[in-house]
């Protein structure tokens, strides 16, 4: 009982050895962290349509919960890029942005994600994540870093544009290009600016300078908030709303509010997907990320409590005002790298905002929204990576093909359609490879007892005697192209008279590939052709004995593909000379 | 160029050494092959919900263009039992049975079907059927087995009833049971009767009498003729029609009729689905057939070109009036046994058929519905076969839960819901098996070279080098398992050095695989332990060669797993001693 409580409550564990120096160590990440986060969150909850509170609100009780059920030390959870897009992109099919029913649908969509990673950690289904593969994920990401980039573009030129696909966007933003306000767009493109500047140019400098990596790094990450402060005090001292800066505005000071989502059937049916999508998306970007920190000091991560962690963390953000969230790349590394040593970082940086919210909200009320957008162009920028169409090219036509179809189809369509064709793309593509296994006809290297594939190397075969290795488990989907290959062959060469299969690499028969076994057993009975297998694996060989495959076999199952082919060869000649 | 027209015109083979003798073994089988087809025709007409003459048609260009393109010499094409319900079941929901829309639905459904095959077969896309698992089918075939039965009961009863899965018929027969037809229950029951006791009593009695079994079948399949010709007689002898009992009525006399489907997008949009079901299901019960059949003469079957030769038959099918077609099972090994040698018989029982639909129509104006829905039962009965359930549980639980959801699917929604889920469900936990791969730890069998699973052998190991053994090709779906594998076991083990990946049964390492493989290397490496890779396939070598991988490796690959212990395990000591 106690084991259990502690597996499902990592807490327990980390919280005994809780001390004075891991509380100092927590404490500076913490505040670190809380600096970055701030303009973060203001930000992602814009991406996602939603007011500025709402971004606070998602950074609180979601980082506590995860510190209670979480198993990574080091991951800060909240609102992160890809999943605010995937958000804007469900509920905009919903409810207009700006509406009571778009907040409203955003904590059913938060609430249905935290259902869903919950039951899956409950039930142990972490793995339905692994139908995302890399190549995939990465597609996905840069398309959609490029559709948040643009989705911003509204708020750095002051127009209206809408769309959920780059397509879409471009359209729309061409169309309002004339309605440019040109003090907004000053505000944005130098906000910008400034911020690629820090990325790229002051941490080389400050190097330069012999400033600390840690002490470098930190001021880098602290560039959006000089930003924040600076466009604002110029908005407020300026008097630029009357130009038509549009800025935040007024700001709710309140810790985050006590929210019930309303599940109506209709909202359910039409979020579901949405949700799911949410869920596996996020999930895996958080687990690769907690994965990484984790290996650097031997820890270990629990994929299926770390559903139950992100689970928590969405059911406290449904509760809280807030919208989905996961464990975000940047601020998990900001928090690692600032020395947090367990997830009462976390939970000090939840303390921190929940500050902000009450304390500092009336200062951002003149932030323009433009230097927001400014620092959510610059974060994403760095997710675009085409890279990875030339890796896929050079290493795998399949993956290739799944990576493009991700693209094109998050750039054309949309966020769901995108990630859904490329998995649906990656599984197709899977099966049908293994659907038409490579079957090595195989002969006896020369003084050896080795068997090797006739057309890669120079060995001895017989006539009466072939030898197939199937290089794949045998399934459903490759049962038939068995049978068929089998048939071909033996068709082929009139002279046969025993047709042996090497099992070395086949780790699975399953019950059509069984029944294939045993049609290619009759059949080549009828042709007056024996089978026998070799090398059959012990699992495997388990499976067999439990039916009547051995029984009806023509000829026998040999430990040894040597022992095999000289016997069968030994029968030939028996025949002969008989 | 001739080459390539005999592989798209099998009949240019087999045509040019027809002679005498294969002429007269042809016209025998067409003989008897057109004896039992007319009331089958009619039948399975009457299950898809058409006019009787439309069974004929169906049976007579479809054959003929199958003899053109098929590479099965044996098989016999026409309206079979488990298509015409996939056709009631697709056409219920378009139109009433009976109507004019309803028949140039079918006309729609079957050339929408054949070019569905078609497609497949030019782009050789055949693969695509063997993800209809063997238990799937098997599962299948029997649901179907007894929602067609049940829906023939309201003939028998003389009432009437409705619907596409099992527990809806049999909701309405008991609700319109009180309305029986005495009279045509006794001409159904008695017709079920005589057609049970000729397929299971009358064979046994034939032999015990000395006819040979040959005679014996023919006469056993002659028995759907005889229960014909009775019931006519005795429903115009004694004028039932007055006392209710339905009757086939007035069929044109006439050749197939030329007609033009019309493909409005409207009613392509709701019959894709089902065409693609009704091609894939009507394809792989051909195919398997014809294997068969082929195999008991060391034949060659080419299922690409099959696609073609089943496409060519129903785009006749639905120019001359008929519906979906496929190669049957029944009536090929009919047509077999009767010694039928080419295709050409086929083409001899389209005229047998057609001079049937021309002179002898009028003859079954007084044909009892009932008796044909008895050879219905009669003959689907043997379709119904539930030991694929005991088969599958003995052998595979995967295989059992995707035989048990399509037949639960099947009699509860329909026969597309049942078909679809057992696909999907087959892929599923395929999926799933192979994304948690056996791993197995491996240690030296004492006195050899070989390496063995720890937890089965008793075998040499060091705590320094973990050797691990993964029993399955390494994709997107188990990528994350071996990560999450590995740096479990290895944080499991402090004195770990050294990590080898025994890859004897990896056929595959896909791009995800990879990102994982470098993800393992780069973890292991900041935790001080190298990761070593033996035994590598070539193919898979070949792969890993086009990538960075190998380079950022920090430990070795090796030819063999022996070296790879040997090597690994003198490193350690070095560093002791040095």
């Amino acid at each position: 009982m106690p084991i259990q409580l502690t597996r499902y409550l990592p807490i327990l564990t980390w919280g005994r050895d809780y001390n004075r120096t891991t509380l100092s160590s927590d404490l500076l990440a913490a505040v670190i962290v809380t600096i970055m986060l701030i303009p973060q969150s203001l930000a992602y909850a814009l991406l996602a349509g939603l007011p500025p509170e709402a971004g606070l609100y998602a950074s609180i009780a979601p980082i506590i919960l995860y510190a209670i059920f979480g198993t990574s030390r080091a991951l800060a959870v909240g609102p992160v890029a890809v999943v605010s897009l995937m958000t804007a992109a469900a509920l905009g099919t919903i409810a207009e942005q700006g509406t009571m029913g778009y907040a409203a649908a955003a904590l059913v969509l938060a609430g249905l994600s935290g259902a869903i990673l919950l039951g899956m950690g409950l039930f142990r289904l972490g793995f339905v994540a692994n139908f995302l593969s890399h190549p995939v994920i990465a597609g996905f990401i840069t398309a959609s870093g490029m559709i948040i980039a643009a989705s911003q573009l509204k708020h750095i030129l002051g127009i209206n544009a809408e769309g959920h696909n780059l397509l879409d966007l471009l359209i729309s933003l061409i169309k309002h290009l004339p309605e440019t306000n040109w003090i907004t767009a000053v505000i944005g493109v130098s906000a910008a600016g400034f911020l690629f500047w820090v990325r790229k140019g002051l941490k080389p400098t400050l190097k330069r300078a012999g400033v600390g990596m840690r002490v470098a790094d930190v001021t880098t990450k602290a560039g959006p908030v000089a930003v924040v402060v600076l466009s604002t005090f110029a908005v407020w001292i300026l008097g630029l709303t009357e130009y038509g800066v549009k800025i935040v505005g007024e700001v709710p000071q309140s810790l985050p509010p006590l929210t019930l989502p309303i599940f109506s059937p209709d909202l359910v049916g039409k979020l579901l997907l949405p949700a799911f999508l949410i869920s596996i998306i996020g999930f895996v970007e958080s687990i690769s990320v907690a994965q990484t920190l984790a290996a650097k000091k031997r820890q270990r991560i629990d994929p299926d409590q770390e559903l139950i962690g992100l689970g928590a963390a969405n059911v406290a953000a449904s509760l809280t005002g807030g919208f989905p969230v996961t464990g975000g790349f940047s601020r998990s590394v900001v928090n690692f790298d600032a020395g947090a040593e367990t997830p009462a970082a976390g939970a000090f940086t939840a303390i921190g905002l929940a500050i902000a919210a009450v304390a500092l909200t009336p200062l951002i009320f003149f932030l323009p929204k433009a230097t927001l957008a400014a620092t959510i162009i610059v974060a994403v920028l760095s997710l675009v990576d085409f890279s990875i169409l030339k890796r896929s090219w050079t290493y795998s036509k399949a993956d290739f093909a799944a990576v493009l179809a991700t693209i094109l189809l998050t750039l054309s369509v949309g966020v769901e359609a995108g990630v859904s064709a490329g998995v649906g793309l990656s599984i197709l593509l899977h099966l049908y490879k293994s659907s038409r296994p490579h079957i090595a006809e195989v002969g006896l290297v020369h003084g050896t007892e080795h068997f090797r594939n006739v057309l890669r190397h120079k060995v001895k075969t017989d006539p009466k005697v072939v030898t197939l290795r199937v290089d794949e488990s045998l399934y459903f989907a490759n049962a038939r192209f068995l049978e068929d290959s089998i048939q071909d062959r033996v068709a082929a060469a009139p002279d046969v008279q025993h047709v042996i299969l090497q099992c070395t690499a086949i780790n699975e028969i399953d019950l059509s590939a069984l029944e294939s076994l045993e049609a290619i057993n009759k059949r080549l009975d009828e042709m007056g052709v024996k089978l026998h297998l070799s090398e059959v694996k012990g699992p495997v060989m388990d499976r067999l004995e439990t039916s009547h495959f051995l029984d009806d076999l023509t000829g026998q199952v040999f430990l040894t593909q040597y022992e095999a082919a000289h016997v069968a060869l030994e029968r030939c000649q028996k025949i002969k000379s008989g």
